[in-house]
């Protein structure tokens, strides 16, 4: 597998996909934070299976993260992320400066009204802000023809698809599962800031997003009856100290009153874990025979993580 | 000289655009809201004489219309409007509905900070992210590579510039002097709301404007004296309700205390005359050694208008 070419400047990776798209061949995009793991990996093989040229960015955006969050922290390794895009066979490495990215301060801001009030949108103001601004400017530079999010963000995803919506922006946005560890931990460059204690702990997250879907298959209908036991589960859980817990139909990220047939549903939740603020969630749709969907991810080999 | 083609829809404007550039054909966009006058066809003939392909959009866009203002009788004329884009040998036509540029409620805005707050931002709230927003989703739809706007609306003009730059959209931006009939006013689809007396009327805006450039060539540096006189003129003007009346410098749209050498000013005016809204500007230029450039725009003929 050959290195992927590493370009800094906006300049410099629009030349190269302009020459590729001039040529008829598509490019496919995955825009990262770096400190890649598997989910990243399995976003950038999708791209490799779907498209002829694969551009992968690596950007920690100050714009997403708010006062007190983890910006300086956050963790960065590009030698093991070149790595990982050398293995997936990814052509274009994108890994600007702050001082490409934003050359003067931004006056120009893309938001997404509705779908962020709630979850992440209403305990970290200006993020989705940040993520679209951000992502709308990436969508510029690289000019894809398809670009690849993690349903483990699934706000994040819902923010990229309206605002793609709604500004005609020509691409298309291909959501993949979440990616989780053997025993159910969804994968997150965050989870390195747990140490041996809140690495136990954390599992408590997708337990209870499970216990959640699994009431739903065993019958129950009530929204609210199904968020007040995710929180009960939650605020059980030892070392984890829950931020949100909600269970919302997917397309506009609002409470109903009972589960409504043929709709899908988040079951997500945030909480402290030791050092890390992690996020978790899963989908599931009620089909009108009665029969319940239920999507909770992959694990690292992409079969389907069931939680038993 | 033919008929341009008309399209309404997205999709098939895009498929136009996206033949011609990937054939290696420049695409020329001019967007406007129709009632087309002498200022926009000397945009189209720019973009004739720029690019291989031309590309209008005639759209009254609600979003960048604030409650009481005049969206529902603004004026429109299609056959008018197709017929000087077939003189100034126009390619393409986008006429989209207001269902097909929003088909649901628009949950994404593009705001620019800043340049927003002062002339038409302050008395217009909401104007400018409008434009912004749609202006985003056209080039979107469009992916000129040059688009053209006409310096009357100069604030719009920077807020799109902002926009263009922060967000890396790949598009040259060219501003285009504004056009004037002989006696001074400003060419806007808006004049035509204008009865004989208030035509009359409405000369004083350009003429308060170009009285301070004068003062500005006779050595006057006092930006605030400078705006003070502009504002006395324009209310002493019978029929002639003023909104606002200011000089500032034109990068970031603020006021200095003197008029800085090398930096352009605009001197801006909005008024109500009878039944108009109207706007005008001018700018201009101290440079090192003195010498004071004005720009108060174009007669229809192109010549510079000098309101001798």
């Amino acid at each position: 597998m050959s290195a992927p070419r590493i370009v800094t400047t906006a300049a410099e990776l629009r030349a190269a996909t302009e020459g590729a798209r001039s040529g008829g061949r598509t490019v496919g995009f995955v825009p990262t934070m770096g400190f890649l793991h598997e989910g990243h990996r399995a976003l950038m093989a999708a791209a490799r299976a779907d498209c002829d040229l694969v551009v992968v960015s690596i950007f920690v955006n100050p714009l997403q993260f708010g006062a007190g969050e983890d910006l300086a922290g956050y963790p960065r390794d590009l030698e093991r992320d070149l790595a990982a895009c050398a293995a997936e066979g990814v052509d274009l490495v994108l890994h600007p400066s702050v001082e490409e990215m934003y050359p003067r301060p931004m006056v120009t801001t893309v938001t997404v009204a509705g779908i962020t009030e709630r979850l992440c949108g209403a305990s970290r103001p200006g993020h989705f802000a940040g993520v679209a601004t951000v992502v709308a400017k990436l969508f510029n530079i690289v000019g894809p023809c398809r670009a690849y999010f993690g349903k483990k963000d699934y706000q994040q995803v819902a923010v990229v698809r309206a605002m793609v919506e709604d500004l005609a922006i020509p691409v298309e946005v291909v959501a993949r599962p979440t990616v989780r560890e053997d025993d159910g931990l969804a994968r997150s460059s965050r989870n390195t800031y747990l140490d041996e204690a809140a690495r136990r702990d954390a599992v408590a997250l997708s337990r209870a997003i499970r216990a959640t879907t699994e009431a739903v298959r065993g019958g129950r209908r009530d929204r609210a009856e199904l968020e007040r036991d995710l929180e009960v589960a939650l605020d059980a859980a030892p070392g984890v100290v829950r931020e949100y817990a909600e269970v919302l139909r997917g397309r506009d990220l609002v409470p109903t009153g009972t589960i409504e047939v043929g709709e899908e549903y988040v079951v997500a939740v945030a909480a402290r874990v030791g050092a890390a603020r992690l996020i978790d969630n899963a989908t599931f749709t009620v089909a009108p025979g009665g029969a319940v969907h239920v999507d909770l991810g992959v694990l690292g080999d992409g079969r389907a993580f069931d939680g038993a």
